[in-house]
């Protein structure tokens, strides 16, 4: 039986490998993709974590995968089903292909993914002109041409934060207002290479040569469908957490992240949750490896309850 | 005008640098110690920030410290005295020398020190002997005799993590009943190697060629006074948040910890904490770099509101 299991291996999975491994817990990683790093593996540049400046997130990656391994936590590929009650304590985790895992304790540290616009071009094109991160990959779009699509918070701030580089931003939504805060909108409003198109969908992205070259659009109240030459989209209409697999047995808001504070206890003794998954206001690396910390110290505490 | 003045240059306060500088924030930093990293200066070795791996605290401190001085965040080696209100808006910071600062907003993140015994050899011996943490520092007492002081979670942890690897461990406490959590006295209790010396208090630290070669306590009951050799000597009484400069400004607990959750936001507008010096649970490296982050976030958002 394992003191600790930990679901996922992205930034706040494996300093939660570190923590649990340096207070002797007897610790398994789950992994389902099969590499370590969550979001920060496609991550070009990581610039704001502390002590590691100008980083390429693949690098990242496999330091946070090396410091987890230099103190022995056990790592397993596998995709994680469903928990249950274990008979007499802690939980059984039931993987793909009929594998179960017996533990006292589980950190769920599973992430979250960006929404997908789910449209023609749009898998084909990521990385090669589809973006899902402004501040990530804003750099290549110097005097280019770029959409963002979305009408909350973070669309105004990629917008606003591509205008400073690209020669022109087209702010793409689907509702006549947008939905980001009034300073925001003000902000965009103001600027002079940012155009907002209203009551808007994006139907298709298309390329040339193997990158994007335009998009076909549509006015959903007039019906009308153009096309427009970009060299970039940014899609920025939310999170997804991956949180389908503890349905029922914790917590969650609306869009489906683990109820938790910093702490990350959640509303299931001995299931406590750690980075992009968990309900808070600033999603970054850091504050994902920190939750890390945190759940550990949660969980010793938690165990040495249970004695 | 600053828009945010950062006080203390710890992990907290360089981390706030970074992200206040990459927000494009007028930022000043003011440190009175005449050295940025605040505590982990004095550490040998910090072993659980994720992607650091074995790094010397000195060493540590010079990255984070370069880190924000690449996103050129500007920096003052001044002693904060006091904030008042600024007239109009914002804050007038007063310092040593009666220099004033003006800025819209603040963060504080001035840490926290180890409370000290207060007797003779103990700053002498400091670094030779005399430790802090034994995280960081039990690893040189392999095979060696130390003595814990104090009665609280964190000697009891002090000393169960001394056993491993010291010869002889004396856990000494001025009461005659240990104060830490019952799971850990009962392990402390169980541990053949740790010696609990009650109602005692160490009146003198007595050295040998530099180092720490033995203590001199005091039976505070039957006034006994004799001499116990060691070679280490781990204080673990507590520590002791820099808000005094604070006071009667923003709400704080008993102890002088400054009251925010993870946001950083306090119960006066615009000023915001960040690190040890906050009310939390865990304080650690990470989650200290986290709190920057997390206080410019609430910063941000602070002087959007403002216009």
């Amino acid at each position: 039986m394992y003191d600790v299991v930990i679901i996922g291996s992205g930034p706040a999975g494996l300093s939660a490998a570190v923590y649990a491994r340096r207070a002797k817990l007897k610790t398994l990683v789950i992994e389902k993709a099969g590499y370590s790093g969550g979001q920060i593996v496609n991550t070009s540049d990581v610039d704001n974590y502390l002590g590691l400046q100008g980083i390429d997130g693949f690098e990242m990656a496999m330091k946070f995968r090396s410091h987890a391994e230099h103190f022995e936590a056990e790592f397993l590929d596998a995709e994680v089903l469903n928990i249950k009650d274990n008979q007499d304590d802690g939980f059984i985790i039931i993987l793909k292909g009929e594998n179960e895992i017996i533990t006292k304790s589980i950190i769920v540290a599973t992430g979250a993914g960006y929404s997908k616009l789910g449209i023609v071009g749009e898998a084909e094109y990521t990385g090669k002109g589809v973006s899902y991160c402004a501040t990530c990959d804003g750099a290549f779009y110097r005097e280019k041409i770029a959409a963002v699509v979305g009408g909350g918070d973070v669309a105004l701030e990629d917008a606003l934060y591509l205008a400073n580089m690209a020669s022109k931003v087209y702010l793409i939504h689907r509702r006549d207002e947008l939905r980001g805060a009034k300073s925001l909108q003000d902000k965009v409003f103001a600027t002079e290479n940012i155009e907002f198109i209203p009551n808007t969908i994006v139907e298709k992205i298309n390329g040339a040569d193997g990158i994007v070259s335009s998009i076909t659009i549509k006015n959903i109240k007039s019906a009308e469908v153009k096309n427009v030459d970009i060299n970039g989209i940014f899609v920025a209409i939310g999170m997804k957490p991956e949180s389908s697999f503890v349905k029922g047995l914790v917590d969650m808001d609306s869009s489906g992240y683990i109820v938790a504070g910093e702490d990350g206890a959640t509303s299931r003794n001995g299931i406590f949750v750690a980075g992009d998954v968990r309900t808070k206001k600033l999603r970054q690396v850091i504050t994902a490896v920190s939750d890390g910390a945190n759940a550990v110290a949660s969980v010793e505490k938690y165990l040495r309850d249970l004695k």
